[in-house]
């Protein structure tokens, strides 16, 4: 059947063994407070809460749904109360601002634990998500009366944060949207317009929902550079902070949707709705990326978390089913049949799995860590070196953990056989709830879009090639270790690939600029695959310091993985690189009418 | 929105232009009548029918779903009334042997409608899909008395077939089934078991259910040479062909499931119900596969028919969606944005789709004509290569186009962004659809062990080498044609990897059993890539031919589609080659246990 334990010992694998994060926190004034001790008892608690308290409402909120009725949202049962114990046990403020009542974990902290939560019920998780987002974007931008207004009352959890960005005719472009915001003195704005597909833009969880609207004031510019950023209330807050009159905020309708059931995905309508600008006119789009970058993380950790849960669940099936005999002869000659991970190619799809989402764990914390480091490091040059790889890897953690996790889930899916397609076993709803991922918050072809167009292109390979020094600096470390040798070896032709790649493809689009976009997709898939090479040399040389004469177990397991990744995974660049490679021409040659269909 | 016009002009291009079905038709006495005019007129007349009377009962019966009362299964509205327009059109018989009522259509042409089918609701087609592959199991292995009772009504669809093949314990294990059948004189038996996921088990759109049930005697041995098969109808027939006393089949419940939610898939008891033995005790297996066999063909065309009506829904989404401007500047500067096919990465997203579509179009009527050639080809040698080529290529036609119409679903809803991911639009019901036609009919990990197995490594590889010398056969007729050079030289490049590893997977499979298993799914995926290549090798050539100087229009965009199959698919080769050498010693390291969660 389905089931969830939170990952810990891997966890702290990854935090303490892999990054050392006990040193970095150590060496960061504004992380000085933070050991492997404290780490490690939050990772505790937030496993308690994920496996208690959401795991049980996962498969029942997907088949109750969200309902909408009389232009409210009804969340599916047992939702609200799950909300309140996670309000009251201080997690919606986990990584927020203590000056203002959050409690200032690292990211690479939070990461671990929003793992947890996307695992035990990725619907539920998405209501704090958006609050994370939403705070972080209002602690970056808003002014002090509104940080000490809004943010206390968010990090508790008894308002909560959304993020509307899309309407129907704007949605990859923001450019488009035609939301208006008229000033009506004082610093209110009035706010009209309709939000499509606003995640948890109305709902039953929270007292008040503190919505962040992007929308053009009268005067503004056409396209993106006229956009500006907006604190919509869906109640009006009055100056003691009590809650004032409904601020016509409505909600129109929510979406019928393959999966997420459980998170309301609505149309809001702004009537005439008073709002606040935050940061500067025309500037919207530049502070709601603080927003949407944080979320483009999150969403990957979506796909790790479902990839996470549902190789799990397929374990668990595939300890009780016994089907067919080992190739070489019956493992149990006194059952039946022996159980299914003895066929190599069972094996072959838990590996799959298996090997993405650790490599997912890591670069997920990697990923935190970069923005730890580039937020709160004393030294320049490595804060610099932190933001570089932060804005290089925000594409990579969105679209490469997504289509990964989706692909883990259906790969799990197919490991149960016909159980799979069930809905009781839930398997199914993990492959249904990650094929969100790779489409919102910026669809993944976006994404990859990002990463060639404005983090490749734009600087001519200078964050490639920091990543590629970073990697070669580690692979030095390793020289004493003999069976890392096979690592360095293949790494380094990896890093030449993608080395090479980038020029050819920097060069193609100075002559032709479809070349970014007809590369984008396969270049990220191939740089993901070389980051998670890089993730899984830095495992596999801290396993194989440890793992002495085990031949089972953690270590030994780490090392075997690793091993599959290398050669069963990591040989996908050598189509990839091919597929870059073909270029532009190729997909334009086609007249857009033969694709349609008359 | 979802739409879905029957492709027949590439239907006409695949039957006519590049297998010239007409010259085979002519050349074998079963099907001299038959002539493109004819087989024309059929796929007109399928095309309207599946486009005006199953096409609209498609997102209804999805989300209507089956329902299960007191015993009985109510499809979807509409339904009943579709089926029998389907049984009054003598569709039902399209295939089927004339001496009984059928019509006797080649399987290369049934494959085509077969498609239509499956486009326009797959989970309505898996009714007459089950019923075709029972007929066909009949004509085979029952005795004349039974064919004259039985296949008349089921060729007119007022009775319909099944099969029951699983039960709880016993899925891709057959070996394990425990349903039991006791003789009780003159060839009568009485069936006692349960059987599980049983396709159209029970519903209310014919008047008889006739079951093909695996089950065992009193006395057979154990394992698969223990089995038996047995016609166990729903109802008694009389001797005078009219509907006797319930048979004391019941249904005991219906799946919930992630897809197909208008085909009921049942448990069905048998509690002591009258069957007949079909062939010969303990050879039930054997006469089952020919059902089987027809059924995989068919599965695999659920994956093309639902990658075909993804695509055309994808595309007229394409065509009314404006979004963003294109690479190299505005290409409706009047409007908003430009039709989102100028992104190169929408066109990347839309050939695979379309490169995929077309070549499993190809295949699949390629497939069907070895079927035709084997079964009433005049000259051995001729029906041999067919046989052969039909037992090679039936896993590949079941899995391969499965997981790339699995895929192309997912890519097809990726193009929609947003919209992709609610139920309105269609694009996820098709995703849910098609994922189980990775699963069921023996998983495509099984099919691949097929491939491996039984039709490569028994063999030691003699049906690779009469397909690879096929292919040179064609490849050498495009002699005078420049621009096929390129297919050439590829296509050998090609087939002398998919050559090589052949014997390199048959060596060590000599060392050790477990190498079949390890190699089996990423070999299949490399010979469905070469066989793909010479499906568009095929068509490409065809069109050079024809093309003259245009630059637009059907020719000139199947050689722009088969180009970028050249370019941006096949070189996954590459990849799956490295896979497979990594050999089963990857897969077998890591201990069992390591593999669960404890």
């Amino acid at each position: 059947m389905a089931m969830y334990k939170a990952p810990l010992r891997d966890m702290q694998f990854v935090l303490n063994e892999v990054f050392e994060a006990d040193k970095l926190w150590a060496s960061m004034e504004a992380t000085q407070e933070i050991d492997a001790s404290l780490a490690e008892s939050i990772l505790e608690e937030g496993a308690k809460l994920t496996e208690n308290e959401l795991f049980p409402l996962n498969l029942s909120g997907d088949a109750e749904g969200c309902r909408f009725e009389g232009g409210q949202v009804f969340t599916p049962k047992g939702f609200k109360e799950a909300y309140q114990t996670l309000s009251d046990g201080g997690w919606m403020g986990l990584g927020g601002n203590p000056e203002y009542g959050g409690q200032g974990m690292p990211k690479m902290l939070t990461v671990l634990f929003e793992e947890m939560l996307y695992s035990s019920n990725a619907a539920f998780t998405l209501y704090p998500a958006l609050n994370n987002g939403a705070t972080l974007l209002l602690d970056s931008h808003a002014t002090e009366a509104v940080k000490t207004q809004y943010l206390p009352p968010m990090y508790e959890g008894r308002w909560i944060g959304t993020m509307c960005l899309t309407e129907t005719q704007a949605g990859t472009d923001l450019g488009l949207i035609s939301t208006k915001a008229e000033p009506k003195g004082d610093g209110v704005y009035d706010l009209t317009g309709s939000k499509l597909w606003i995640t948890g833009g109305e709902h039953d969880l929270a007292e008040n929902i503190i919505h962040l609207v992007l929308a053009r004031l009268p005067d503004a510019p056409a396209g993106t550079r006229g956009i500006s950023l907006f604190l919509v209330p869906k109640f009006k807050v009055n100056a003691d902070n009590s809650l004032g009159e409904f601020n016509k905020v409505n909600c129109g309708s929510i979406e019928h949707k393959m999966g997420i059931k459980g998170s309301a995905t609505c149309v809001i309508n702004f009537d005439g709705s008073e709002g606040i600008m935050i940061g500067e006119p025309n500037r919207g789009l530049n502070a709601m990326f603080t927003m949407m970058n944080y979320e483009r993380l999150s969403i990957g950790i979506q796909g790790l978390g479902l990839g996470e849960v549902a190789y799990q669940s397929a374990m668990d099936f595939s300890k009780e089913r016994i089907q067919s005999r080992a190739p070489g002869g019956a493992k149990q000659p006194t059952k039946a049949a022996d159980p299914i991970l003895v066929h190599p190619d069972v094996r072959r799809m838990a590996l799959n799995v298996r090997a993405f989402n650790e490599a997912s764990r890591a670069f997920a914390s990697y990923v935190g860590m970069q923005l730890d480091i580039g937020k709160y490091h004393a030294d320049e040059a490595i804060r610099k070196h932190g933001d570089d790889m932060m804005a290089l890897m925000t594409p990579i953690a969105k679209a490469f953990i997504t289509d990964r996790g989706f692909d883990a889930t259906v790969t799990a899916q197919q490991i149960y056989g016909g159980s799979g397609y069930c809905t009781e076993w839930g398997g199914e709803q993990y492959v249904r709830d990650a094929r969100i991922a790779q489409i919102y918050e910026g669809t993944n072809g976006i994404q990859a879009l990002d990463l060639m167009g404005r983090k490749v292109f734009s600087n001519r390979g200078e964050y490639v090639k920091s990543f590629t020094q970073e990697v070669r600096d580690f692979l030095a470390t390793c020289a004493d270790l003999p069976n890392m040798q096979v690592w360095t070896t293949t790494l380094e032709t990896e890093l030449q690939r993608l080395e090479s790649l980038t020029l050819k493809v920097i060069a193609a689009t100075e002559q032709n600029p479809a070349e970014i976009g007809a590369a984008s997709v396969d270049y990220l898939d191939l740089f993901g695959l070389v980051a998670y090479g890089y993730m899984w040399a830095r495992m596999v040389s801290v396993a194989q310091r440890k793992v002495g004469s085990e031949t089972s177990g953690f270590y030994a397991s780490k090392i075997k993985v690793g091993n599959h990744f290398l050669k069963r995974i990591l040989p996908r660049t050598l189509a990839l690189e091919q597929q870059v490679l073909a270029g532009a021409e190729v997909l334009m040659a086609m007249e857009e009418d033969d694709f349609y269909v008359n």
